[in-house]
């Protein structure tokens, strides 16, 4: 295990009718930027019940609607300029992980008097921002219970991240029955985000860690069965709830304690992949994620061994068991009817060196196998068979 | 799973040679009280190490020594008048769960007028306390990452528990190292406590809470493996390092996130029997704690099967399993050489009744099934078959 410090001040307030509790959380008579994407909130009753909350504590509001799946940088330096003009308190996201990822960059660009471009660059550190409050539509990116961001700058194709102490949500509200409406395809994208976080976690080659090992497979096995369930059954809340609570752990710094950094190059690569071409991010996973860890599984044999064991049940020698376990995952990712290749999101072969080449990837990538934009280029052709 | 809310904000500082950073995270120029047990960290070189960081910030510091094992009310009372006395602006508590809890109960304490046992007795609520600092010497009652303190009244013979947002530990520190040279018997006693925690929350009849459990399995899984092996390595580092992080795990409220309120029969029922017989508490947990799974097992036969299934990898029908995981827990608990039964501590059958009306336990008890006092005499009869 590796030397870490954790610390994760998230308050989480999960469950049934929670919503009217938000503005207990808040400084009262207050005014907040309300942040939320293309307005589903608006016809399925969750801005009703935000709004409701902030009227009984006497807090006003000025809404910033329209936040894009891939958040964009041009977005985050409008809404920074209206907390300027209109001396915004706080923040409230209402949302999946574009609109919380937002939040953070507004949060903690209107703390500071520079360009909030610069925070993603590393230029400036941002030990500041506006208390942030969440609600939590979409499962998927865990952002409601972490402090970093991804931003795309729509300039340069770019599509950093950026976390800081003080971007961590203040409170975050997890109500699992505002996802009983979501289009299949959201759960869906949702974990296969949640999946991707566990393991690039699981994968990133530090040994001894059994026991953030296990956390990882629990989770990983919660999701499976549980995604299974509420495709058959989206308004069943048990699973709902599982999915949720999974989601936000899977990203929380906890499987993160004690190993290495996690290995994002599946993360990294498919940001690439969505500067350029606009795809959902659960899409660039699905496409990257099965062809990195068939290229890099033979750097871990016992560790893709035992996934296969303990995510998937299988049985077999060491050698076998970690290539069956890549597999096992890549039929998964099938069954749900996500794209596993370049091809099959119309993505040109002769694409593929400058998507290898893109900013949004830093090299040496990854830590289980630190690769050069060559090895990039493999994955990308390797997702094609 | 049940509606929750999780809050923690301990600051967990992990690892080898971190004890030379612990008055960075503190103010710098201020009087703390450094609190320890009976004093083997003057002889181990820890107090050196402390207090060597403690200089390097200009921070100075009153000792108090000999906390006990399950530390008194009249101690803490002392602690709190010197704080006064000499005005003391925090806790560094050096030591395992009595040092921490004691800790806990002076910080809050300095900062109010009245007895300090007014807030075990929930007469008061302490929304404030000194800032406290953890340096964690024996992994066991994983109070370096809670708000909670448990103290036992000697006049009453009552041992009582408190918590309070503001007792959480402002950071802890863990280094594994610390627990090479602690007694064989001490690191048995601190898993012992580790499992208990983790049972009497998955033990406790929520239904519906599969990532909870499998995170509950995971902890058992890695403290008993792990266990056995610093058993026969004291200084493998990997595994010491897997017990302290499981410990603390184990009762930093994710365990509880979900599930209904943990059922702490066995932990109210020890600390009835710690308070008349000053028992190390882990003997009283061996004690009660597979007497009451005995005792209750049938509330829940899926769950005890689940058990037996996960943790142990027995098979067979649900009923057998149900059983046999409660032997095999028993059996796990006879090989580590703890007391099973009353009897082997040397408490007189006569004395049960007494025993199960002690003060420390409150009735109705537990949650998995409601007990009243012949239903304690029953567990610690049935502790001697």
């Amino acid at each position: 295990m590796k030397n870490f410090i954790f610390h994760n001040p998230v308050r989480i307030v999960f469950g049934k009718e929670i919503i009217p509790t938000l503005s207990s959380y808040m400084a009262r008579n207050e005014k907040v930027l309300l942040l939320y994407g293309k307005g589903s909130i608006l016809n399925n009753g969750i801005y009703d019940q935000v709004t409701q909350s902030l009227k009984q504590a006497g807090i006003t509001w000025k809404d910033f609607a329209g936040i894009k799946p891939n958040p964009t940088l041009s977005q985050v330096r409008s809404a920074i300029a209206i907390c300027r003009q209109e001396n915004i308190k706080a923040v409230v996201a209402v949302g999946g992980g574009s609109v919380i990822d937002a939040g953070k960059a507004i949060a903690a660009g209107a703390c500071f008097d520079g360009d909030v471009w610069d925070g993603f660059l590393k230029k400036i550190s941002w030990p500041q921002a506006l208390p942030l409050y969440v609600v939590l539509t979409i499962s998927a990116t865990g952002s409601e219970m972490n402090s970093a961001a991804v931003v795309t700058n729509e300039e340069t194709q770019a599509k950093m991240s950026f976390y800081s102490p003080g971007t961590f949500p203040k409170v975050s509200f997890l109500d699992p029955t505002l996802q009983y409406t979501l289009p299949e395809k959201q759960t869906i994208y949702g974990a296969m985000d949640m999946m991707a976080h566990v393991l690039e976690f699981y994968f990133n080659g530090t040994p001894d860690t059994d026991v953030q090992d296990y956390f990882s497979e629990g989770l990983m096995k919660t999701i499976m069965k549980h995604l299974d369930i509420v495709l058959n059954h989206p308004k069943n809340y048990e699973s709902r709830a599982q999915l949720v609570w999974a989601g936000t752990l899977a990203l929380n710094g906890l499987n993160a304690a004690g190993r290495d950094k996690g290995d994002f190059s599946s993360h990294r690569i498919g940001h690439a992949l969505s500067a350029c071409y606009d795809l959902p991010h659960a899409e660039t996973l699905s496409i990257v994620m099965p062809a990195w860890m068939r290229y890099v599984y033979k750097q871990d044999i016992p560790q893709f061994a035992r996934f296969a064991r303990e995510v998937f049940g299988l049985q077999g020698s060491e050698n076998d068991l970690a290539s069956k376990g890549v597999q096992a995952f890549q039929d998964w990712v099938r069954k749900l009817g996500l794209p596993l290749s370049c091809v099959d999101v119309g993505i040109r072969m002769d694409a593929i060196p400058s998507l290898a080449n893109n900013p949004s990837i830093p090299f040496p990538l990854g830590t289980l196998k630190p690769m050069q934009s060559e090895d990039v280029e493999s994955i990308l052709r390797l997702s094609n068979y």
